[in-house]
């Protein structure tokens, strides 16, 4: 399988230090240590990989995330306060840049970073909430309660008829895209069972046979993406227009002439030509994956 | 595969009507609407299934969530604002006598409900938060954020080396029982490097080549349970006795004969001798399946 954008990370969690506040401030104090500098979440880069920085003497422990170890060098991230804007055409043009080894690192110091932004206070009782276990978590100051960093699970599927993928096109994609569909999983649903309400509720249309391809993180802000292919019934549909703009059925040279793209598209919706997401989506793995089969 | 527990739910969730307040109050009010029981979080029962009431005319819509809609009748579970004690042996016996598709609507309803009563505050501004989108989402009264319930992936998995199965206990397992690996899924993993990870820090396992099996939701409280086999480099333990009280290599034979017993072990740590998980369980469908293989 295709290299699966922002897996492949190297640094080892290093678990027990999390539960060591002495081990954890003897490695943030190593002469060693490196701190990744992220400025507004976007990566800073040197030489077109991750720019890494030294740590001040003074460092706060608790402003930092450990993130783990590479060759017994402890690797951090620091803690901002301020949620992401949102993706920006520097971030994009810089993960573009990354490995997937260094992308896995900037994504899960960007998840852990934000969710720490967007969780001060304790969901349970409204108090101020502070870092504990070396950034890994959140600890209520009024009432204990413990929160740790939140990882929302997303179906992103191809159904398939007689030799044709279904893709989408969201209203917010760029000219020209279509993908495959996605949706939160939800509580009570497994993997498939939420594949199979996602492509009815968006598409109409009703599948057997889900099968699981491939995963990875996503850091926007923090999903993990699970990517499938599914049997569809027929090749009715019934698009859902508050979710989608267009979807059509597209056969595998179709999928395979895009993925030769420059992977912009051009702005027709024809669906012998359309442009694909980028490589570090996962959609990119699953339709390299369906064109191939 | 063998039916997989808290799977198969026949409601359908009925989506816009998250959307559309009117709608959801209507259901609300339609005579044939079926309310979900839960006596501290325990399901209440009528010959054997799920116990369902009408609802009150006066019945508060933000104290209610949708479950869904079979046969064209709404079904709703009722928000209690108590957060669960965890699980007794009254509901232990009550999951073993419901059929599966009862027991994901069970599910569905005890992890939201559950969620609710977690997440009366905002985690961004620390105010207020109450229910809407049909009971599906929590919003703060003071800084407008919009709250989703959330869903806890977790992996669970074998290591297999030469025919043999890595299975691990807990100290809190009732006496004999030994299970699958497991633990939660980080932010900037995929599903494969979560797996490695846990297998990793809890054993002391390499692992390789790692095939998702199934996956189940289980509401205790909200967890994605994602199954899968990995193979081991080789077979040396070094258990974490942090996470385990110990580990035992198992043949397909003694898997067999586990899941042929009756689930509850009889306190030997024999890895010939052992209790399986329930058959609501995602393990016991992995045992099945790899012993099966």
């Amino acid at each position: 399988m295709n290299p699966i954008g922002f897996t492949g990370g190297r640094l080892d969690r290093a678990d027990p230090l999390r539960h060591d506040a002495q081990g954890f401030a003897a490695a943030l104090a190593d002469p060693a240590a490196r701190l990744l500098v992220l400025n507004d979440y976007q990566p800073e880069m040197a030489e077109g990989r991750l720019g890494w920085t030294g740590i001040d003497a003074d460092a706060v422990p608790e402003d930092h995330v450990l993130l783990g170890f590479e060759d017994g060098v402890p690797h951090f991230a620091r803690l901002t306060g301020q949620p992401a804007a949102g993706r920006s055409f520097e971030m994009i043009a810089a993960l573009h840049a990354l490995e997937t080894g260094e992308a896995a690192t900037y994504a899960a110091a960007r998840s852990v970073i934000d969710w720490h932004a967007r969780h001060g206070f304790c969901a349970r009782c409204g108090a101020a909430t502070v870092p504990f276990r070396a950034g890994w978590g959140r600890r209520c100051l009024a009432c204990g309660t413990e929160h740790f960093p939140r990882v929302d699970p997303v179906v992103i599927m191809i159904a398939e008829h007689d030799g044709r993928a279904l893709l989408g096109r969201q209203p917010a994609f760029p000219p020209g895209r279509y993908s495959a569909l996605a949706g939160f999983l939800e509580p009570g649903e497994s993997i498939e069972e939420a594949v199979a309400r996602e492509l009815f509720e968006e598409a109409g249309v009703r599948v057997k046979n889900v099968r699981y391809i491939a995963s990875q993180p996503w850091p926007f802000p923090s999903s993990l993406m699970v990517a499938c292919v599914a049997t569809a019934l027929d090749d009715r549909l019934t698009i859902d227009r508050t979710e989608l703009e267009d979807a059509i059925w597209v056969s595998r040279d179709d999928v395979r002439a895009a993925l030769a793209g420059d992977g912009a598209g051009d702005g027709a919706r024809d669906a012998t030509r359309f442009g694909v997401p980028p490589s570090y989506a996962i959609a990119h793995t699953l339709l390299k994956e369906w064109a191939a089969a």
